[in-house]
């Protein structure tokens, strides 16, 4: 059988556990021109939240019961598709389910022998390749650079704060807890980090960039990115990658009232998603995997396990309770 | 003798009457290396809001005390500066007063028969650069584009919009009322003009730009702002030139709370200073000169005059009731 979690219910605020329902079906048949993919591991991402929501998006909202759309690695076990062979492994959106029935559309070839599969749905996956494109292309990171990252212990935050330092430049990140700043600082090597939970984020932003910053990557949205407005440099560049803070809102969400800051500064703030940059993935994933083979780049994947645990995993998005990429495993061995 | 507005009071919201003082003082004299200016028309600015605050800024916060700053043009009537002579026309900063006294620093040469004084410090000064190099340079405007232009009316909106047209785009305007909307349509040429003090701004926005906009200008921030954020096309620009709709606010301003639509869409909001563009002030005067001459760019001043007249002139920046560039004479006949 195929246990699927269904998407039955569009939250306002939060996705609770009404959100989902857990089914189990018998596992699909495929067609010419398709494979059957036997899951391993689904990536959880706060972007979820937003294909939760009716309206023109980025990429289309999810359907009522539909499977709960996410990007997941696993391996091939039934083909009917010239180009992919049973035995393969490969990762693509299959969504929150144990069994993928799909015509490849979006999947591509990974190799268990090179890194551990969840590593391909986060640093060697969208996660890394959000961070890598956005800190160099978006943001167009230079050497010198005074660079402020907020979610710097989360999945994508913690990868643009080493590309950055890799780059040369001044990183501070910002993260909630004590323990996500010391790993920001020792493990990931940072220059420093703020605890927003516990500090005076305005505060300690004047303290740690004294001389304002030339790039701020956000992830979160709402106090922090009005907070990092009132310190920008000429020219500064802000890369609007997320707005977590934001996206369990049951009104209208808080604008950055220091948006004004923009004209003093001849600053920017740029939006980005990153299939834009799916010609270059192979890149993105050469560079950063040779960057950890190298030791200067660390990836941390949070493995969860149970398709069953997947509301109580997801929650952990919003509430930090975790550590790195968050991971679900979905086969049961 | 010569009268000058004293900025002696930073007002709380909106500036009025007791922001300045009317005096009257020795016309002064020049010491080696100056220039006596006898001013014709000083220029009135949304961006003198700003001056009036304390704290950093693009320029520093005007002191109490101060002669209200204000760009001019004038003649020279004494001159002990070695390149500037008497007799000569200047334009530059020189403040709301009859005569002012300057080491040459931003000021420089006009031909009085070339265009009417007025005109230099409109079209053909701050006002007219603030629109060519931020339609052209920041907004990187090119044939095809949907371009919205709030204050379309104004002495930087008619501008921008205009030369927009020129580049071949789709241009549509945000004005105050029927008679200003007439204007920017069937005077300067604009496809579509949306009056906000009568119709919806979202309807129209709707039907005026069904695809959607690769370019907003803004010079009011607020409410327009934010629709506007609402009607992105992938990799539109948004140019952040004003916000006349929140300078005079008590409290903190409107944040644009649809921002992450720059997200979606890939968009950007950039901020602009004129001022990045002195090095090439005369390229551009030369191209917004040369359009108007083959009748390509029209230019319109709205003159009123006395010194004494300076707050009720200044506050129709406000109230919207001028007609194109806002310019005082000052000069006493």
């Amino acid at each position: 059988m195929n246990k699927q979690l269904l998407f039955v219910k569009r939250p306002k605020g939060a996705a609770d556990a009404s959100t989902w329902s857990l089914e189990s079906h018998p596992i699909p048949e495929i067609s010419e021109g398709e494979f059957l993919v036997k899951q391993h591991y689904v990536s959880l991402d706060p972007a979820m939240r937003g294909w939760m929501n009716e309206g023109k998006s980025y990429i289309a909202p999810m359907e009522i019961g539909s499977v709960m759309r996410a990007g997941s690695v696993g391996e091939v076990v039934a083909s009917k598709h010239p180009k992919f062979q049973v035995g393969q492994y490969v990762a693509g959106t299959g969504g929150v389910q144990q069994y993928a029935v799909t015509d490849g559309k979006g999947f591509y070839p990974v190799d268990p022998n090179l890194a551990p599969l969840p590593m391909y749905i986060g640093t060697l996956g969208m996660t890394g390749m959000t961070a890598y494109f956005g800190i160099t292309e978006v943001a167009k990171v230079k050497e010198g650079d005074t660079v402020l990252v907020s979610g710097a212990a989360g999945a994508v935050g913690s990868i643009v704060g080493q590309v950055a330092k890799i780059k040369g430049c001044k990183v501070v990140g910002i993260a909630g807890g004590a323990d996500k700043c010391k790993y920001v600082v020792e493990e990931l090597g940072f220059d420093a980090c703020i605890d927003y939970k516990n500090e005076n984020v305005a505060t300690r932003f004047k303290e740690e960039c004294p001389k304002g910053i030339d790039i701020y990557f956000d992830n979160v949205g709402g106090e922090i990115l009005d907070i990092a407005l009132t310190r920008l440099r000429l020219h500064a560049r802000i890369v609007i990658c997320g707005a977590i803070s934001q996206y369990n809102n049951k009104t209208s969400i808080k604008g950055p009232s220091n948006y004004l800051s923009l004209l003093v500064n001849r600053a920017s703030m740029t939006g980005m998603v990153v299939f834009d940059y799916a010609d270059r993935y192979i890149e993105g994933a050469q560079i950063l995997g040779g960057w950890m083979a190298q030791g200067k780049l660390k990836s941390r994947e949070d493995v969860y396990e149970g398709i069953e645990n997947f509301p109580e995993t997801y929650n952990r998005l919003f509430s930090g309770e975790k550590n790195g990429k968050l991971v679900l495993k979905v086969i049961e061995e």
